[in-house]
């Protein structure tokens, strides 16, 4: 762990609600007013890669991304989702989950790339009114056995 | 499976060099002049996204994925290694491997963000002069049962 890594430091936060946590990871929903319903999924341990993990433990944070992308698609309804596991400037493992749509910033290049338009805003409006159902989601899959 | 897929159609070369290959899934090595390394992991079937396998296929993919990290941090031993899993332009589900370093030509940002800098020839060529040591590394690994 090292000291300045902000994926420690702001355990409890990490940038947005947290919305499920146990032991080893927890799901955050963040406040990205262009990207509604982004989430991340953050691996509790300071560790860099999927392969420092124990196969056990990959596969457990793989469910876990699973389960969130369920609720996304359920309750968001994208047009695709985007997962990364990046982590180059917090190199502390995370991943971010991104419902996708055709009328987004960035479509159809990934968020990261230059913005291509600004969504309308009674369209962002819409996808945040999902929020409340999508926190019920998430509470409700994240953590499941299977 | 639509008539335009790309990862359909070109099952057998997926813009790349494939290193394995068996009845669900291929690893290819992408040719990529600024990421040499750079791999993809595409799913045989077409389908979208992650959670549209049922979890035992999940979990295939994401353990050769796995294995394929684990040779790419082997023999190129990348600062940071990047999963992507995004599909936007070609929804067929499909997994990018990207090592990175701090003098690669976006670092510290996403491979799609604009280019930083230009990563220097002999930096490129000794790089590239570890393929075929990473291509014996991920047939060693991919398909092994853990």
């Amino acid at each position: 762990m090292t000291a300045v890594c902000e994926l420690c430091r702001e355990e409890d936060g990490s940038g947005g609600e947290i919305l499920f946590r146990n032991d080893k990871l927890r799901v955050v929903l963040i406040d990205d007013g262009n990207y509604p319903g982004f989430c991340r999924v953050i691996w509790n341990a300071h560790v860099a890669e999927m392969t420092d993990l124990p196969p056990a433990d990959r596969s457990l944070l793989m469910r876990t991304v699973c389960q969130v992308e369920e609720a996304l698609r359920q309750v968001m309804k994208p047009l695709k989702i985007n997962l990364a596991s990046l982590g180059n400037m917090v190199p502390h493992l995370h991943w971010h989950l991104i419902p996708r749509y055709a009328d987004d910033a960035h479509f159809p290049n990934p968020v990261w790339a230059p913005a291509a338009r600004q969504t309308a805003p009674d369209v962002l409006a819409a996808r945040q009114a999902l929020l409340p159902a999508l926190r019920a989601a998430v509470k409700q899959y994240a953590g499941c056995a299977d």
